[in-house]
C-alpha cells in the first residue's frame, strides 16, 4: 500500500472495502521483526496488504492500532471485531495454526516447544550481540563481531547435530524463518564496518551453507535485500536519519 | 518425594525405578509460578512425583536439571531422552496439548492467542507490584497497595465483560489456572501488613466473587493455603531466612 512508502505523522489510515478481509500488517521495510511475518504469510501463500510506518515519525493511527506503538501488528479482518494481534512470534504462531498448509512448528507437543525454544534462543544472545554489532559497532565496542560469533554457535552446532540441511529437516521451519532475517542482516558487516570487520564464516561452515540454500527458499527471495543494501540502510540509520523510504525513491 | 521437604545443598537426586515415567515436577512449596504447574497437572488427573528444592541452599542437581537454577521444572521420563522443560507458561502450555482431557485453552488460534495475553498481563504489571507488596512492603514503598488494585483492574473488568464467573466460562481455564497463584497469596496481605493494609475488594466485586469460587476447584483445593499461612511464609522470607518446610515440621 501508498506505493510502498511508509506512513509517516499525519498520514490517514488507508480504507479497505468492506468486504475486503485480507489480512494487514503493519511494518517498517528494514525490521527484521515485521520481516519474520512476512516469511510466514508469503511461505503459506496468504494473501495481505503492507502497511509500512515511518518508526521515527509514527503515524498517529499506529498507536490506535498497536497501544506501545510497536510494529510488526497484524489486523484481522476476518476476525470477529477485526482485533490486532502482536509480537511478532506470537503472530507467527497464529499465522502457524490458523493456515495450516505448509506447517511450520511441529504438531507433537515437546519438539514443538522444542522448536520454539530454540528460535528464542537467538534472542537470548544474538539479539544484544546484533545491537552492538549495528548500533555501537566494532570500533566503539571493540570484539562486538566475535560476540556475534559465539551468540550464533548454538545455531551452527545444532545443524551440525541435526545433519540436515534445514533446521526444519528438507524444508524451512519454524526455526529457519525465525532466525532468518538477523542472518540476512549479518551480510551488511562487511560493508558496514570494512571487509577486515566481517564475521569469520570459515568457523561457521554449516550455517555458511544454511545461508545460501536460504538465500534460493521463494519465501525469502519476495523480500530478500542484499548486505550492501542493508548497510545503506544502517547507515542513514546510524547518521541519525534513517531512509525508510530508500528502496522507493531509487 | 522426600517427605515433602525441600532437596538442599549436598542431597541427591532420588533414584526412580527405569520402568517409573511419571512426570517429576521440580518446584518449592511457596513458589507461585511451580504453583501454575500443579493446578494444570492437578487439573487433569496427570499422576506426578514432587520434588521440592530450597532455593536459598540449592541441591547441585537442581543446576543440571534446570540450567539457570530456577523452578519450577518438569522432567519427562515419558519422553525419549528424559528431557526436562522449564518456564512456568510453556511447561503448561506443553501439558495442555500432550494430556488434551480438560483443555484449558481455546482451540481456535485468535482466542488462544487472546487468553494467552490476557494471562501474561499479570507479568505485565501485577508481578511488579506484587514484588513492591511483598519485598518491600507498604512502609517501604508506599502506594504498594493501590498500585496492586490497579494493576489487577484488567482481571477485574474482564470477568465484568465476560458475565461468566470464571474466565474460561463455567469452569476455571487457562487464565484461572495461569493467574490463581498470585491472586491466593494476596489475601497474606492483612496478615503481613495488618487489616488497615488490605485490597479494597469492594472495589474488586467481580474478582472477590471469582475468588470465592475457585477455592471450590478441586485442583485449586489440592495446593491451597490460606492467608495466613502464605504470610507465615513470606514473613520467614522477609527476615531473610526463608522458612521452606514450614508446613512439614508442623
Amino acid at each position: 500500500m501508498n506505493g510502498g512508502k511508509h506512513f509517516g505523522k499525519g498520514s490517514a489510515f488507508p480504507t479497505f472495502p468492506e468486504d475486503d478481509k485480507q489480512l494487514r500488517l503493519i511494518s517498517a521495510r528494514f525490521c527484521p521483526y515485521g520481516h519474520r511475518v512476512h516469511l510466514v504469510l508469503d511461505s503459506k501463500n496468504v494473501p495481505y496488504h503492507t502497511l509500512y510506518c515511518n518508526l521515527t515519525d509514527k503515524p498517529e493511527w499506529l498507536l490506535e492500532k498497536s497501544p506501545l506503538g510497536k510494529v510488526p501488528a497484524l489486523e484481522l479482518p476476518n476476525e470477529d471485531g477485526c482485533p490486532v494481534i502482536m509480537d511478532s512470534l506470537a503472530i507467527c504462531e497464529y499465522l502457524d495454526e490458523k493456515y495450516p498448509q505448509n506447517p511450520l512448528l511441529p504438531r507433537d507437543p515437546l519438539k514443538k516447544l522444542q522448536e520454539k525454544n530454540l528460535a528464542e534462543k537467538l534472542g537470548v544472545a544474538a539479539m544484544p550481540a546484533a545491537f552492538k554489532l549495528f548500533v555501537m559497532g566494532p570500533i566503539k565496542s571493540p570484539g562486538c563481531i566475535e560476540e556475534m560469533e559465539e551468540a550464533i554457535k548454538v545455531f551452527e552446532d545444532e545443524l551440525e547435530n541435526r545433519k540436515t540441511p534445514y533446521f526444519g529437516g528438507d524444508k524451512p521451519g519454524w526455526v529457519d524463518y525465525m532466525i532468518w532475517p538477523w542472518f540476512e542482516r549479518l551480510a551488511m558487516v562487511k560493508y558496514v564496518y570494512g571487509e577486515s570487520h566481517d564475521l569469520d564464516y570459515a568457523k561457521l561452515k554449516n550455517l555458511a551453507k544454511w545461508i545460501e540454500l536460504m538465500k534460493e527458499d521463494a519465501a525469502v527471495k519476495l523480500m530478500y535485500l542484499d548486505g550492501e543494501t542493508h548497510a545503506k540502510f544502517v547507515k542513514t540509520k546510524q547518521a541519525g536519519n534513517p531512509d525508510y523510504d530508500m528502496l522507493v525513491k531509487q
